[in-house]
């Protein structure tokens, strides 16, 4: 039996994640939702990794058998109707049954853009986390240069997940200023890109960045964030709303060429 | 006695348009509310021009009475704190009593966004108009630079205004193609530039190159709508939510330099 391989873009704002949760709707619930009306039967939706609640996404992947009626490359148009507007899916294809969304993913890319300012933003409140602070954006580079590579990142992640192997690759981590926009408010971009990441881990790291930037901490200090293994020891976790899931990459695919970010 | 002059950006989902309103809430009674709070009494904002219910704004203009107790350049931040998060204020100065914001404008700029894609968006769908049809851009384009100039815009605008003195001066009518997105959906963005603008014209404008676009109108045919004066011979209006205000340049001032539209 084959799979059928989805894109799913969503704006996160009014989920409590991706994940089926009982106390709130979810996009792998929406997604469970429309295709029970399109195929007349409960379909479990598989993602490749779960977003927490108000994290948006433009390239979730998720499997789920393929239903024998409808033509693969038609999926993503039959469910676009059927699903709330802050959900669509951009892409339906059939994949071979052992595919597996998780597991087979060969990288993956975040963005958090963070726009700076002493003056807020209206139109970009859902997907920019607001910083009043000014900030070193070249303290901010350098520190997020010593995230790249193969670290222990419980540091950087949700406390639950302390004793772990949290060892984890990163292959890229970089800050990217696209420069002010419309009010003078700068407009800058962290992208972070590797197999997997833990879980809070991209927030983690932005909120420390900022944190950086805003000299609470010093770059050098980042190799010693990282061996205390102690998430109390490094900064804030940046808002949930700044975070994108920008795309995944499996075997025999190119990334995706579009500027990361929500500006 | 000096007024404070205001730069506005807000997102027009949630509002009935710019103007007070009885059914329900406008962007100027916003401000006027967060005025009240701000410095104690009832006060009345003037706009540079209304726009229609769920049309955004990065740039519009406002003035009040200068509040005596705050420096000018700090009422945008005391505002801010003030008014709902789909409202800010991006800038705040004093100028001399004389400043009418309509009547001394000098050009303004709205920008109409085009999603044309068989794929909807998620993330966009409050800043985007949707078109699922393919558009030939060119005749698209060739249509657009036909409204530069001076024309009595009766055909593109509200019914309401027919019979009144409708010529306007055209400065800019542009369509412009950002390229395709993460989702592979092309990004259109139409220009106009002009003193000034009658009710719905901009969406009238944009609605009918869209179905120039999709072979409904000829390019050719333009100079035959505009001798119309009548509405109902040119195309749809496009909806609200793909309009923004970008914005509004005053006697000594240039041009604002960033990218039109909400992509």
């Amino acid at each position: 039996m084959a799979l059928c391989k989805i894109v799913v873009e969503y704006d996160g704002t009014a989920y409590r994640g991706w994940q089926v949760q009982e106390n709130g709707p979810s996009v792998q619930g929406e997604l469970e939702k429309a295709l029970e009306r399109l195929v007349g039967e409960r379909v479990r939706v598989r993602g490749a990794g779960r977003t927490d609640a108000g994290v948006h996404a433009k390239g979730q992947v998720a499997v789920f058998p393929l239903p024998a009626a409808i033509p693969p490359e038609r999926i993503a148009l039959a469910l676009n109707t059927r699903l709330p507007p802050d959900i669509c899916v951009a892409r339906s294809e059939a994949v071979d049954d052992a595919f597996d969304p998780r597991r087979d993913c060969v990288r993956k890319r975040y963005s958090y853009s963070i726009l700076r300012s002493p003056i807020r933003t209206a139109i970009g409140r859902r997907t920019a986390w607001h910083v009043k602070r000014p900030l070193d954006l070249a303290a901010m580079g350098r520190a997020a240069a010593m995230f790249v590579g193969e670290h222990d990142f419980t540091t950087f992640c949700n406390r639950e997940l302390a004793g772990r192997d949290n060892r984890r690759r990163v292959e890229r981590s970089e800050i990217l200023n696209l420069g002010p926009d419309a009010a003078g408010r700068d407009r800058l971009v962290y992208v972070a890109e590797g197999r997997g990441f833990l879980y809070n881990m991209v927030r983690a790291l932005a909120g420390t960045l900022v944190d950086v930037g805003a000299g609470r901490f010093d770059p050098g200090e980042v190799p010693e964030l990282l061996r205390r293994r102690d998430r109390a020891a490094a900064g804030q976790s940046a808002p949930a709303w700044g975070l994108c899931l920008e795309w995944i990459v499996y075997a025999g695919e190119a990334p995706p060429d579009f500027p990361p970010g929500l500006f």
